[in-house]
């Protein structure tokens, strides 16, 4: 790899963008000079590492791709060519070049930019991301796409398409998948070009054989200089370049050619080549591009995460998702010392139990520290398995593993977990097998937005017959509930929590054991005995305290409110729900879920025995539109789960105005 | 492959089977010499052939891995060593040696055995199956378990695991995970076995460059004789044997060895092996079975589908399911000429569509025929794709075609959709690209039970932001639905229909574009204009008639009756829902799905307005348990969804006991 000065001055431009500053679009850098791209790339990597230090994010794998960036927009006709970022975290330098400089300072703020490409947000973002290995097989369609369309209109210009995947990402069965099937793929997948960015880093470092594979590919030979990937590249240029093709084809002669995997999969596999020398990735492109069609190409492009920005090179994870930072120091803004997370709690819990208990083990899938399991691999790194971006695989895997009699935890967010759902329904719940599922990050999100939110986990897994399905209302709960996942061995198990910080509770020193199945009063009416009447508050999940807040407010009102935390979204407790039921007028059923999850069952039940027809049943879930990024409070109002919320709902259930009653 | 004599004699043992009747189970022929293995194995496949051409079923990936049965099970400790059966419909012949000869005619029949492997019946089916791709999963997960097992309890003794995947398995996302995890999942791993199956032949033909790949593996190499694999195998063996070992590996030196891209995923490969040669799969399994523990094995066998029965060999699917025959003739017991399919009405209506709309294109994941593909694909080859068994891919790739102005229609069963769960949320509906989806064996499936019931769609699917969703009530309904969904361009867009024949309707020339989100009134109750009282029945999809017939019955009881068709589950017709609230006592919602699906949507709308509190709600859905295979028909009476109980669940609403009166 190229070592140029960069690395040592923090960074030399930062305040004065002369070259940048002549960029609104794509076009406007196309006729740069080559030694004007090579500042662009400096000017870029500067003004992303100053938007990144005022707003959080993605920072490290946005470095690592500053050169490949400009490289790409010098090189290919954008927005008719189609660059598609894999996972899309790493497109900030994408976007200053596309037009949305001005507002790269919003990133990941309300209202503001996506932390991810985004269809609705530029025409430069052809294909919206934000879960990872999605790159090969939108690609390959929209290349096949120009392809049919270009055989009925001869006058419409096949695109290039060209599909940006990094080495972790490439460990998901969907891309196998989708390079398995580009070349079979018809004509138009001659136009599509995946570009490999090997950076050996994607959260964690990536495992698996394919990892390994790269880095034989990597260390078993230098890179190729710019005379031999003419050479390579050359073979493919339109018949009038033939005979300098066959002057440069005779340079590469007897040179060692590798990428044996990717060519059997159908690739041209041009490569390794230094993705941050721009001498070398502009050519290359440009012949990638110029070059005729004879199938898909894959080019490996060797980049450092964090690159160009010394605290970030330095960091263990490259500074791959960051707080606001200072520029000079790197140092990152700590959030105010909080309440320890979900995440942590529920960590803390299992280490606790595998302590005692050797069945235990955990099995993540590329998220060691996301999801908390980073202490348990330390402790237990025999019973740890980091499978990589694979959660089809973690999910069959722990079933086989469960199957055998060990009490293995899958530990995988919510909306990740819809990329293992039929492993889920046929080879662990049908089988009734005992996987548990720390199902984190569930309901919405914050700053990632709607793609990373989890909606609809408890909607995809209450319908299972067999799964067992619970949802804490506070980190003293999550204690409890992880405690009960690791001795129930009659099935399946999952418990759902939120992304963030617990309500600041005591734990305790070891979880209780829940019994299956069974909710709990938290505030009981206050009414002499036998009275019925008023509002029961039936909750799921961390809506409890705005459930309590609600309770509050209708109590200062005059109503006789009871409020309930279910624990479990699945079996549901009958004999609470209809106790709820046949004592109060109104039955409210709150879930940070979407329509038809937890409420469904609850409504299920009341019908069967007939309560139904005897209170006013208000469920209350997640609407459904998909929710911006924002901060969890306003995107939860914005939702209508707050405790005004079910204040208005209670009240509109009784035919009373209290919203006015308050004002008054 | 060796071409012995058993190809022109049509099953010479046919009903004399001495080796056959003394094994009851595995144990029984573990001491036979190699000629009565392969007398066991002819005898074994007579009685395939026969019992098969009594039940119907997956015959023809059976016949393929009878001499690959016996190897195993002479060779293996089963059941402590573990055989996991990739899709698990080749196992007829396994459980033929493993204790169910006395019931394998009951296969697929009700209360019989189930026609793939399964844990409840047998202790020597390790891992149940039915979907694709999962052994590799299972079977790490197991060989890692022992391990740990054996770490912790010395006298705990290891075991073998043995996952069978076909070639056409192995081109999904999953398995490539699984390949991908085996070298790196710790130690235990070197006890996994992967026998590649390979019978260039799955349900159709395999797609993708997997498949290139293992025809160039086959024909680059002759089989490896038996002194060859004993030099590939020998450098495992044990110390003691290293003198026999150097010996033979000097035989093999200079050898073309194959199966580079296996090995460069970790794997130790071994083959290609004629799979029929019983000659050399037994000592080549002893040799892998005495291994040194140094990794993962993946032994290449090929097979032919349908070996040894001349009538399936001949046939173009090899038999792959079949229905009942003559043994003799191999003549198929043609089910008595009926309605057409509702797999066939919407093959048959998007022909028609795709005639004047060049944008229409479609998508299989394996399954051309199946999903009634294969006459588009004859009719337009370039528009149609078949990407093998990668419904992740299918659905993404559909993604991209559409995110270009083409309008793909992705025509997949509900439960293999499950694979791509996530595609359809983070590609297509939170993209809200008009992807089409053609969701085939919705609802109860029969004789392929639990495993490919399309129990959940209506679940994962309408909880969904931007997703349509649509249920024909006959197949008159589902020609409107496709020609609907052909023109439907803003947003994705579902139709789910069943398995099996249509009602026998007379189909219109051409479709019809419904509006979205309006259902129809087919029944109105027969009253007084005003009057109000008596049960509407809002159905979804095809138990409208059933619902019809419950009407029937009630209006002959004296009551009041509407039925109404709702056509969409999303977005739900809120003015007709609101209607049947307004003017019936009662209202039922009935689909063929799970709990918290379409009545979700019902029951959250009639909250909203109030109007629950007016109306006796009764949601009829598929019951909390997984339903074994049957007659759809009598499956659907165990769950509860017949014009019976739509009657009893009227009647309890209304709190009169009409079957009481019924019976008077």
């Amino acid at each position: 790899m190229s070592n140029n000065s960069q690395n040592d001055a923090p960074i030399p431009t930062m305040g004065r963008y002369p070259i940048l500053d002549r960029v609104t679009l794509p076009a406007d850098l196309r006729n740069f000079s080559p030694d004007q791209l090579k500042q662009l790339a400096e000017e870029l990597r500067a003004e992303t590492v100053d938007a990144v230090s005022t707003t959080g994010g993605h920072l490290g794998a946005s470095l690592g791709v500053v050169e490949l960036t400009v490289a790409m927009h010098a090189v290919f006709d954008t927005p008719d060519d189609r660059i598609i970022w894999d996972v899309g975290h790493q497109a900030y330098p994408h976007k200053i070049l596309t037009g949305r400089r001005d507002r790269i300072r919003t990133l990941r703020q309300p209202g503001g930019l996506s932390g991810f490409t985004r269809r609705s947000e530029s025409e430069y973002d052809p294909f919206g991301a934000a879960h990872s290995s999605t790159s090969i097989s939108a690609g390959l369609g929209m290349a096949v796409a120009h392809h049919l369309r270009a055989e009925e209109d001869p006058s419409y210009k096949e695109r290039n398409v060209i599909a940006v995947i990094g080495d972790g990402s490439i460990s998901a069965g969907m891309a196998y998948e989708a390079m398995n099937n580009a070349a079979v793929a018809g004509p138009g997948a001659g136009r599509l070009i995946v570009i490999l960015n090997d950076n050996e880093m994607s959260i964690a470092p990536p495992v698996g054989s394919m990892s390994n594979y790269l880095s034989r590919l990597m260390s078993s030979q230098k890179f190729l200089s710019l005379r031999d990937l003419a050479g390579k590249v050359v073979k493919r240029l339109p018949p009038k370049f033939e005979r300098t093709a066959k002057r440069a084809e005779e340079l590469t002669r007897g040179m060692i050619t590798g990428g044996t995997l990717f060519e059997e999969l159908g690739f041209y596999y041009v490569g390794p080549v230094d993705g941050h020398d721009m001498s070398q990735l502009v050519p290359i492109l440009r012949n990638l591009r110029d070059a005729e069609d004879q199938g898909p190409i894959l080019l490996h492009v060797i980049t450092e995460k964090g690159r160009g920005y010394k605290p970030a090179e330095s960091a263990g994870d490259k500074y791959h998702a960051v707080s606001r930072f200072n520029v000079v120091t790197g140092e990152q803004k700590k959030a105010p010392a909080g309440p320890p997370s979900y995440t942590s709690v529920f960590a803390r819990e299992l280490l606790n139990r595998a302590t005692t208990d050797d069945k235990i083990v955990a099995i993540t899938a590329a998220m060691p520290s996301g999801t908390g399991l980073d202490k348990f691999a330390k402790a237990y790194p025999d019973r740890f398995f980091d499978v990589g971006i694979a959660e089809q695989h973690a999910v069959t895997f722990a079933a086989g593993m469960a199957s055998e009699g060990l009490r293995p935890f899958c530990a995988i967010y919510s909306t990740f977990l819809q990329r293992a759902y039929d492993q889920v329904v046929h080879d662990v719940a049908l089988q009734n097998l005992p996987v548990r599922f720390a199902i984190d990050r569930a309901g919405l999100v914050g700053a990632d937005g709607a793609t990373h939110a989890g909606s609809f986990d408890l909607n995809y897994l209450c319908c299972l017959p067999n799964m067992t399905v619970m949802a804490p209302a506070d980190e003293i709960e999550l204690t409890h509930m992880t405690a009960t996942a690791c001795v129930y061995d009659d099935g399946p198990i999952a418990v759902r929590y939120p992304r963030g910080s617990g309500t600041g509770l005591d734990l305790p020193e070891k979880g209780e054991i829940l019994k299956i199945g069974k909710g709990r009063i938290v505030r009981a009416a206050n009414r002499a005995s036998g009275q019925k009447g008023g509002i029961a508050i039936l909750s799921l999940g961390t809506r409890l305290a705005e459930s309590l807040k609600a309770a509050d407010q209708l109590s200062a009102q005059g109503f006789a409110v009871t409020v309930a935390d279910a624990r479990f979204a699945k079996p549901i407790d009958k004999a609470l729900v209809e106790q709820l039921a046949q004592q109060h007028d109104v039955l409210i059923t709150i879930e940070e879920g979407a329509v038809g999850g937890f409420s469904a069952l609850v409504v299920q039940h009341l019908a069967e025995t007939g309560l139904l027809d005897q209170v006013k049943f208000r469920p209350m879930a997640l609407p459904d539109v998909y929710i911006d990024h924002n901060n969890p409070d306003v995107q939860y109002d914005q939702a209508g789960l707050t405790a005004r919320h079910i204040v208005t709902n209670a009240a509109g259930a009784l035919g009373v105005d209290i919203a006015a009653q308050q004002s008054a």
